[in-house]
């Protein structure tokens, strides 16, 4: 349940009444407070019913991270980016990290065509166990190296609760993959930090899943998601991997004041088809791409298949950044 | 299997001894003579092998709908729409046929937004038997009237073979539904027609179930195929009613030749939505876009929770024309 | 809304009221009135509500197929076979009929192995329209003439609105397959018949459309409808084609009380795995199994690699009898 | 890639070579040879080509997991149980572990119905992070206790690496579940353990994702891995929560020799359809099911919609084992 007090010092006064009779799971914004595990106000007969303008229990799936309760967008600020709102970005950069030079020489190609954000793997969730699963620590060395020369911000996955000290000892913002969105003991080691954490959609996640788990890191007190839509999985898979669900742009904007970026890159699955799903994705709202890149597609460690080319990814930039233009003031 | 010949003389003699033996379903595109049966050179001998300038097996689905037949784009004239190619159509409308005035007062609103063709049914698909059917031939012919008044083409549902002939003696264009795709009568039936056919992906049809049914027309003889993209159904449904396919449309464009639109007003199911879902469409490379719209959309007949009203399709257009401008000249 | 009245007499006197007040779609099944159209008391003033023992309001989708309606079990009675009810049926033979001599053998065999009702396709739904479309009319009398001879009864598919009064002049059941699932003009014409109908679900309908899909027919007057669980659509088809949903068995069951049927053939499309996913279908309650068979499947028309042997079909039927004895009383 | 040598004496001078050579993911099964990483015999000029009896190449997803690798039944041995080949297990108990006294109380029931294997949860994997997520090691040793008393072995889930020392302390099977399925750290930790890992199919994964994922415990040397299938995502969750994907357990078991178990209780969701679909996958050939039961469901901590009481699951079980004696022997 969220109450909307008339003022932010009887919120204030409200969330310390709450602490102090022992209730669990109770947050703050501005006048707004949320209780976790309150369904009427009987439960919380401290509460001065006089200045409540406002009772809300439509919450399902989020709390913290719904927009009733945080009206307005969340805007992450890195070095380098503004995530969120009328911010537009883009994070690209080679799936796995491969080498020193490689990783520089690609932060230099999408900084070129507008990214403030490089991304690249160094702990990958391979389908198999005997492909390639990244170079670990040494990838983490380069990519910071890389994102340092350049003055980018660095962004990188983590799978399990073991490296997020060593992971964040580099990485400027956390990656949660698509397998691991309700890894839920990774999610809540994420909400004890202080990054910002990307997360992107289960292939198979409804909308109420995504928020659940946004929810897992927010409850821990990190508030600073980045919503990342990725494709899901439908019945047809013959020419594209996955499906970008386009929709849950919009729908994800309404519900929640994170920012949702997306990764057409995984849902395409195929070089020739991540243009138009990157497009596609802008048009209906998202406020920045993700996208895999390689100069050399079929020599990439992993992925290359739909990994775009330098040139192709900023004549997609530059079209993404128009259609940017329209959707906002057209 | 097509067989690409040196000149159109030879590929026109190729088809004369092809039919001379009494081959089944053989189809001539300038120099590519299409066998629908043959696999082989082996099977047809009277081939001159040393005209044949490549062989090509590789057309699952779909023949004279695939690309490989017919290289250049189709494009549909109407009396006044051009649909296909670097073309863009808005078709919109009411869901139904209401009566004749708010038929001729909806097609003047969407005109004036840059509308050509006049959409609305007549005999419409209710998954209730005691929902509302349609105004049948009394609604066709309202519709006729204001598509004719306003110098607009007609565009509406055709759901039975007994129907085809009192629906065609009314419409420019026969649109078949999503529950229809793979009706293969109705197909058929429309094959032998001459005017164009919009064929609607089936909400679970996989693109090469589509390209087949497109098939079903145009072996009978017409070519004149749209094909309607118009949102899939997946595993989550709360927010939205389907998942608009983008990524369909231009793997659609690789495969055929066939002008594609997109429905985003059956995709997103709530007309909060259908703007960005429309958006997403053209920018992924849409050649038209068809929207339901309703000057009082809590009173239409059916579907009023999806319907536009005509000044949000105003401003849904307005923002269509310049993506596509970006997208084409970008 | 379905009124259940304190006796027959007084539903009586309730629907003859309605319909002299020109309710539509009213229905009476002994003491309980079904309105179609009707949400509230309010609506039907002419009711004696002193004579009401329930008011119903829960029957989305189906009214006349529902169980609130209609408590007890349908059960069909066809020359041969009891269907529905604690009834357990086999519907066997070819995908299609290819000769006269081919479906009498057929027959025999799987009257041998307990079958009483012959499956065989004359008009057939066919993806590609250059595939074998079905022997038409010369096929639908090969097939009455096997049934007679052997004692069964006939059961094949109808495509059409078209071919309604053709095939009911051979046919005992009309079958509907999964394609044709929400046509409706052809559901409405086959509610005008006097014969049983087997509904094949829609490889990706929901329950509920299922459901009102039967209404269709139901509200045209004929209630001997067979609903046939046939396998859904899902993300994984590499190893089988379709998903058998086995709990829409008893979830169907329950809502309505029309027969449920389940055809593995189609469901698991390779023969190696029919007879698990038969007898999983018998286990959750199927009231019957439509089995496709052939005794030279490498050689059959249509669908060979579905096709159980006579001999791994009479194995199937031995073990489905004994799993129907464990659920029924074991 | 996998060698079958002329026997096993050559296969482990293969093997030997291939390890004195720096191969990696090299494993022997008898007489077989696996490479992980080798594609051609060109690759692996040490092997004695005249020794060898079969190359195979078919083997996608799995190398360890393959049937071709290992071709007969693994059969798991614990201290009260036989899981896989020919036998069949129950594994009951509460979703969660409640109290000591609660646990050993429904372990005396189910051990009564015929299981051997006491289920219940102490780490819970809660869609939000507000519900109760279990009792932790409280819960472990509550659950101990009660398998110990009973003569029973325990199965309990594990949701983080860091747990893997903790759970096995006491646990006798790990169970990793559907959200984790491609939790890649988790399982590699598990495959280094010397304890069997009772595997959960992923909600929306395909049949190669769940071998790949075995594979990744295989890989890490424990071979003692049970496959539980537990529904799969669709389109159509409104009368059940997941389906039953009867299909994969006989297609599981012709490419894998890992036993296959069943969960219908959380396929079907709601305990009205358990049974249902309990029976459907034994008929299917499931070599054992789990399931959840409470003595109060109404009151149970978690999922108390699903849960069977000890007289429904006495009665699905009695039901089960004659469907299986059909199944093997009928």
């Amino acid at each position: 349940m969220i109450l909307v007090m008339k003022d932010v010092a009887t919120a204030q006064k409200t969330l310390a009444s709450a602490t102090a009779v022992g209730l669990e799971h109770v947050f703050l914004n501005e006048n707004r407070v949320g209780f976790a595990t309150v369904k009427t106000l009987a439960e919380v007969p401290f509460v001065d019913e006089t200045a409540v303008v406002e009772t809300i229990t439509k919450h399902p799936a989020a709390l913290k991270s719904s927009r009733l309760f945080h009206p307005a967008d969340t805007i992450i600020t890195t070095a380098h980016s503004q995530i969120g709102g009328d911010n537009f970005v883009f994070m690209a950069g080679p799936d796995s990290i491969e080498s020193a030079e490689h990783i520089q020489r690609m932060g230099e190609a999408v900084k070129a065509a507008g990214a403030t954000l490089l991304r690249g793997g160094s702990y990958k969730p391979r389908t198999s166990p005997y492909s390639f699963q990244g170079l670990g620590e040494a990838g983490l060395r380069m990519h910071r190296a890389a994102a340092d020369a350049l003055g980018m911000d660095m962004i990188t996955e983590i799978m399990d609760t073991r490296d997020v000290e060593i992971v964040g000892q580099y990485t400027d913002i956390f990656q949660v993959g698509t397998r691991n969105m309700q890894n839920f003991s990774l999610l809540k080691a994420l909400g004890a930090q202080n990054k910002p954490v990307a997360l992107k959609r289960g292939m198979s996640a409804t909308i109420d899943e995504l928020l659940s788990a946004a929810e897992y890191i927010a409850a821990g007190g990190n508030d600073q998601i980045i919503l990342i839509e990725r494709g899901i999985r439908t019945f047809d898979n013959k020419y594209t991997r996955n499906t970008m669900d386009v929709s849950a742009i919009p729908v994800l904007q309404e519900l929640t004041h994170y920012p949702v970026v997306a990764d057409p890159s995984h849902a395409a699955g195929v070089a020739q088809h991540v243009a138009a799903v990157g497009l596609a994705a802008v048009a209906a709202g998202a406020q920045g791409l993700m996208v895999e890149i390689h100069d050399n597609p079929a020599a990439a460690f992993v992925d290359g298949a739909q990994a775009l080319t330098p040139t192709q990814f900023a004549e997609l930039a530059k079209k993404a950044v128009a259609i940017r233009e329209v959707v906002k003031f057209g």
